[in-house]
């Protein structure tokens, strides 16, 4: 249960951007904002205006949201009481009233429009997207275990990769020591239209195959319905073996992947690995406080040049993705983006995986990519597995 | 590979009912429906002009929507260029432009207008949620065997359910056993806000908890932060077991539940779940072309009030919820709502759940859910798995 106090910070965070633009309430609607602000994730939605307590308009379960929200909770199952219920809490009717432009779709905004014909709407997905990439020490005690319980069960990863079994059959396994660590299953992001499945476990030339997802890599999936994931193709000697995977634990995501191989890496991959480390390690000597998330980028991109590989940083040709790092917390896509354009000042408290990789077409992929936080005095690492290639016997 | 001729159906269909409204071009946007329209999901819109063949716009996996969607695919990283490309492919700017208001965030409506200042923006969720409604005898075939997949991992299941494990350690060997079978993982859900995580499998009281989702149960979960599924109490002897599992094999969803007990059922729960199978059986014998779905929810309510268990019918007092089915499909909430005030005829090639379950506070959930196809001639059974409550040995 999330603490009251824990919760009024975040809620003094959203309302000091509220009052600084003349926002009079926002409604947050969307799950994760909803659990974010209010500790509780029902049918609901949180009325936050500029001064005063939050009200959580609820559908269902009351009985639940009244065990875990401390904010006042009303009963309430139609958008078009909401302006007479805020009436009814001594609110005066808000003139500008902010939405999750970025979550909540056209039938809700619409349906809102309507209910409060004379506010003007507007975006406050900036100022949630703002406020969440900066986590509280209660929030990085939390991601900080999720770190240990991803590490602790990936070590018993390897004893599952064999030679012959089919990276699907593989997966299957690993899911099931994720979730008997107590993995959530499900993952939740923020983008419109990504979907993620616990991990992708590619192998050998799967790894260079993109899809739909914002991510670089995508494997072959289980068919055109589902092109992401592990698929049917069976482990090889010397494939590289890539598992992008991540830790869902307490409501947080943990960000990590790791190579492994049974037998001997391909040279190139080898090579791509070894400056996929390099980039890691260069970006963790410039991370502090200040540092510019596009800067952060050009470094990576600069490495990848010098070491003859710009064509397969981060993707293959035309299917490159142009960033080296995002934001996670309780949803895997979260600000920062370490990406081209993104001209952000990293801040203390943020939490972002670094994942430095490369599409080497015909054979695969290799990389690395780790969870960090970054504190006053610098980075700590919170995927605390350790970096090397695994080499597995046969 | 979706076959050409298919998708030209569902395009056509589309077609029709937007030249029905004068609408000039459906910008379809969202996951699913890019696979129903295109055969493909990358991330690309489809637009599909009232008359002639649709343009996929494609960011990426251009290979990928090449190998698996018959229709022109344009490279496009960015919304902005839509009106000239689709200029350059020699069709008008449309005049009228329907868009997926069920789904589509915000921010992707706003971006879309920009781009066609001229053009009036109107809903087309309808159209697409009617279309999909019907099943085509290819999807039918492809949803038969589904059922039986999802059948024959379920012989594997009362092997797994042991007294004094947690519900997520049995979930865990559960939802192994389904991936090895094939099963997706990622299950899709069009309602905002909706989660699913493979099943509900939820023990004694813990079936009368209610949760933020549209279904009857939520159960413990883990958390406030998921507060759905299983969670860590254990199983007892005489617990009523309750498992509310969807299978999504080869993309399409089945939607079952079944009870199981080590020992025996307490009598208002054994009662309640005789009263289910009546339900169901009553409902059946109702349904045939022609019916109207709320005539269905009232039938069921009726059942309910004369066994006396109005109050526990779909959840318990005022946590109940007003339907008793739902279509399945691609996603596991489609059309028809059978529920109260949804006045809509079933037609055949129409596939759905039928869930009549009852709540009985502080002893748990008894209820029964299976996946039918309305045929000419009447329901077919999806879901093959035998419907008796499940007597496990201990």
């Amino acid at each position: 249960m999330t603490p009251k106090e824990e919760l009024q910070r975040r809620v003094n965070g959203l309302q000091d951007r509220m009052k600084a633009d003349d926002c009079d309430a926002v409604l947050v609607m969307q799950n994760t904002d909803l659990y974010y602000f209010s500790g509780t994730l029902q049918s609901a939605q949180l009325y936050v205006p500029a001064i005063g307590d939050p009200v959580l308009f609820c559908r269902k379960s009351i009985p639940r949201a009244a065990r875990e929200c401390p904010w006042n909770i009303i009963p309430i199952n139609n958008y078009k009481y909401l302006p007479d219920k805020i009436g009814d809490f001594g609110h005066k009717l808000p003139e500008r009233l902010g939405l999750e432009y970025d979550v909540i779709p056209v039938s809700a905004y619409l349906a809102v429009k309507k209910a409060f014909p004379n506010a003007e709407l507007l975006d406050a997905s900036n100022w949630i997207g703002e406020l969440r990439s900066i986590k509280s020490p209660y929030e990085i005690e939390i991601i900080r275990n999720a770190g240990k319980t991803m590490a602790d069960a990936f070590t018993y990863v390897p004893e599952l990769i064999r030679q012959g079994l089919s990276e699907l059959a593989i997966a299957a396994n690993i899911e099931k020591v994720l979730r008997d660590h107590g993995h959530q299953g499900y993952i939740r992001m923020r983008g419109f239209n990504q979907e993620f499945f616990y991990g992708h476990f590619l192998s050998g030339p799967n790894g260079c195959m993109a899809s739909f997802n914002d991510g670089v890599t995508a494997g072959s999936g289980m068919g055109a319905f589902f092109p992401q994931g592990p698929g049917e193709r069976r482990i090889q000697i010397n494939d590289p073996i890539y598992l992008d995977y991540v830790g869902v634990f307490d409501g947080y995501n943990i960000d990590q992947t790791r190579l492994y191989v049974i037998g001997v890496l391909p040279h190139k991959l080898k090579y791509a690995f070894q400056v996929a480390l390099e980039i890691q390690e260069t970006l963790l000597a410039q991370i502090k406080p200040g540092v510019v998330a596009s800067d952060l980028y050009d470094s990576a991109l600069d490495i990848a040049d010098r070491a003859g590989l710009t064509d397969n940083f981060m993707g293959y040709g035309s299917e490159r993705v142009k960033f080296v790092g995002h934001g996670v917390g309780l949803e895997l896509d979260e600000r920062p983006v370490i990406a081209k354009g993104f001209n952000v000042e990293l801040e203390p408290g943020m939490i972002f995986a670094l994942e430095p990789k490369f599409v080497i077409p015909g054979l695969g992929i290799a990389g690395i990519e780790n969870t960090w936080l970054l504190n006053k005095s610098g980075v700590e690492k919170i995927s605390v597995l350790p970096d090397d290639l695994g080499t597995i016997p046969y």
